[in-house]
């Protein structure tokens, strides 16, 4: 997709590309503390521009996919997963995105539960990163993951996607720890317990946490439509 | 952009082509009623495919432009103005938008006040129609419209957007107009008053509306930060 030897001229003939990359957020716990974070995972360029450092996951757009099924094959290629949460973030189209040629990107982010999240493949070019120690990525990849979380911390304030980062069954605690790990920053417990059992989509089960605890914890369950989210209509 | 000569080898060969289309609302008075209604100006296509029919306001991406200053001309060639809020809707890759050639559109909508809207440029190629009123529309722009509709509705009811729909100064009563004409419903004008005027962002100016009326309204002045609304970060 990008050449090297194409000169200026060639360059501005040729019409803008068009590529497909994805932010893939999923919860991981710290190496330091055990606690999760939020983890992202990268692919390694092994071409120019930027040979050598971290990029989204992505690549050009065939002519058979759709721009969301593009979006899900990135996903499926570098981390055999598939997303409980995937949504069109924006398409970014800077003149100068690229040293060698124009490109627009159109840019999806996912949400990965954890169990899943622990599966998912790694090699030598492609690596989980910590969302908040991601180092000089490729292009303007870190102004794309900078804005996909931004949209992140701002859907958790009035929306259900904190439980695409759980499982089906969470403990009150968990959730907390979601909302802890995206904003990076400490809840109080005992308020944080009150608001989430005010929220009628928080459904008690009857279940509690296997675990070597004397008093183990109930687990709950999210019974709210994703699809209500107010900026997540299912077909645009 | 479209050719009807190309045979399907050819068209699969090419990449797909990037345009830029252009969602633009305004008020403008009901021919029926006189009250504020929702408008938006459309092209009609002089050549295939879809000739004849009415389109959003577009065309391809040039090298020179970012995404939003070819949304920016567009919308400056097609209607003579420029908006008070332009915004990247959402980027439409559908495998058959288009019957002659794989076209992926990056759509914005931009919000123009009534006062402009009034001086906008039309022709027998340049035309404005109400939102509720278009007829079938070339490739899948009533699809697009509706999406951004659903958008405007949506973005009402937790930010300063309806104020992009007025001028600097407005009753509270042009302001109720506004949410009637963008939710298409009638709402009762003493609670609507009384919802606006406990929002701390709506300001007395002290002036009154001139005219002839016995006893003019009141004129209130919008004092928020446009650039706070949760999902209209200023450059992602």
């Amino acid at each position: 997709m990008y050449t090297t030897s194409a000169n200026v001229a060639e360059r501005q003939a040729a019409p803008p590309s068009l590529a497909i990359s994805t932010v893939i957020f999923a919860l991981r716990p710290s190496e330091a503390s055990g606690r999760p974070t939020l983890w992202l995972p990268l692919v390694r360029r092994i071409r120019e521009p930027f040979k050598g450092l971290w990029a989204l996951p992505g690549g050009p757009l065939t002519h058979s996919e759709s721009l969301q099924d593009a979006a899900s094959r990135n996903l499926r290629e570098t981390t055999g997963l598939a997303p409980s949460y995937l949504e069109q973030l924006y398409a970014f189209g800077g003149l100068h995105r690229s040293p060698t040629q124009r490109v627009v990107s159109i840019v999806y982010w996912a949400l990965v539960q954890p169990t899943e999240a622990a599966l998912a493949d790694e090699s030598e070019n492609v690596r989980w990163f910590r969302a908040d120690k991601l180092g000089e990525l490729a292009f303007d990849h870190n102004a794309i993951v900078d804005y996909a979380l931004w949209r992140l911390r701002n859907k958790l304030a009035y929306g259900s996607i904190a439980y695409h980062l759980l499982g089906e069954y969470f403990t009150l605690a968990q959730v907390r720890e979601v909302y802890e790990a995206v904003l990076d920053t400490r809840l109080d417990p005992a308020n944080f317990r009150r608001q989430i059992k005010a929220t009628p989509e928080i459904e008690e089960t009857g279940e509690y946490l296997q675990g070597g605890k004397h008093r183990p914890p109930r687990l709950y369950r999210f019974t709210g439509r994703p699809g209500l989210d107010p900026d997540n209509r299912s077909t645009p």
